[in-house]
């Protein structure tokens, strides 16, 4: 199956303008740009909707029926115990779950050999789960990296709470070390990646940089999220 | 990328055999024979290691860093409360975490079309991260299915107990009702693709299997599970 090379490209600039609308409005996690752009500037690479790695509080009857789920907490940086107090306070409509997820990232290529290669590099920087999710000449190669950081811990019932506050500052603490080893795995792919990427560069995505000042494109994840973090992580 | 068929054919019959050697030893999910069968009948697929679902206590810092974590505690069928008993009784080496995974399906295929295929096809029966995790000429399209049935519970550090024997109780009822999703995503895997496969029969596996009387055959996933797990399914 061939890629339909123009289309791809239209879809290309479609997802890089939605990326910097993103991040216009701050929806876009920020110390995933270094990677993303990285990743862009090879013509033969588009990134689509990717999660730097965050700790979630859901509401619902399990976190992975999605119809029936409302996040009600969120944050891409470690958690105090103040911020989830509502958990104590306020009744769930089903039930109350804490998620802490590594780094996700969704990409395009335009060829297979690429998007193995990604695969195989990906997996030496601790992003084991990942895989080619669909393949279409529009599309592309449509591959997702995913790390295997992810706990999903039940936190209350409508019935019970299966935690108390004092131990909720344990499981924090389990929490926020595990999304901290996430963004260290989204580092250790950029780096990785960096060596190699990009293979040959993308002029329109080039050109619209020089037209962009984005401060960020000159550090690295790690360093992008520690200015997120500032005290927390220290 | 071509795969080589002699060399793809002989793993296709060590990984058969060795399916049957863990059936002998009670190492294979029983209620995964009727879809690995289905699967292999296939003259363009076989499987390699895969999980019908479970539950189980892990000692170890974070449930991701294998190196790291032992199991402790093992089922494929509903679990009770006495048999998480030892949670109180004794304390981990590092932490126990209570695990509950949805089915994992690996197989390989000499085509890329069929794998794409069978990836959509998973979709649909609720297989949301699966993907294409290796392409060579030697294994195949290797590809994975994968439920997004998943919650990793911390239950017990070395200092603290996160849940009291009363709690528990609570947390098994959903992390049960979980597994039994899970079991009922792998019987819609089995019937959609049964609708499909075999697209060409595999003359080596049907002369072997004629070989083996296995009961099981005639089952869906379904009827085996519940037969595995008798009044707890209930």
């Amino acid at each position: 199956m061939r890629v339909h090379y123009e289309k791809w490209s239209l879809r290309k600039r479609h997802f890089w303008s939605r990326m910097w609308e993103d991040y216009e409005i701050g929806y876009l996690d920020r110390d995933l740009v270094p990677l993303l752009v990285l990743l862009n500037r090879d013509r033969d690479i588009y990134t689509t909707s990717s999660c730097s790695g965050r700790i979630v509080v859901v509401d619902g009857p399990v976190p992975w029926i999605r119809e029936e789920t409302s996040v009600v907490f969120k944050s891409h940086v470690p958690v105090t115990r103040l911020e989830v107090d509502f958990v104590f306070k306020k009744t769930p409509h089903r039930s109350y779950w804490l998620i802490v997820t590594g780094p996700i990232i969704h990409f395009s290529t335009a060829s297979l050999r690429k998007a193995l290669d990604i695969l195989r590099k990906a997996r030496t920087a601790g992003f084991k789960h990942s895989g080619i999710i669909h393949i279409s000449p529009a599309r592309g190669i449509f591959t997702e990296l995913v790390t295997g950081v992810y706990a999903a811990q039940l936190l209350r019932t409508q019935s019970t709470s299966l935690i108390s506050e004092l131990e909720v500052e344990e499981l924090l603490a389990t929490f926020n070390n595990a999304l901290i080893e996430g963004k260290k795995r989204l580092q250790k792919l950029y780096e990785i990646l960096r060596a190699r990427l990009p293979e040959s560069l993308d002029p329109y995505i080039e050109s619209d940089l020089k037209n962009r000042s984005i401060r960020l494109l000159e550090h690295t994840p790690l360093e992008v999220f520690y200015e997120m973090c500032g005290d927390l992580c220290k």
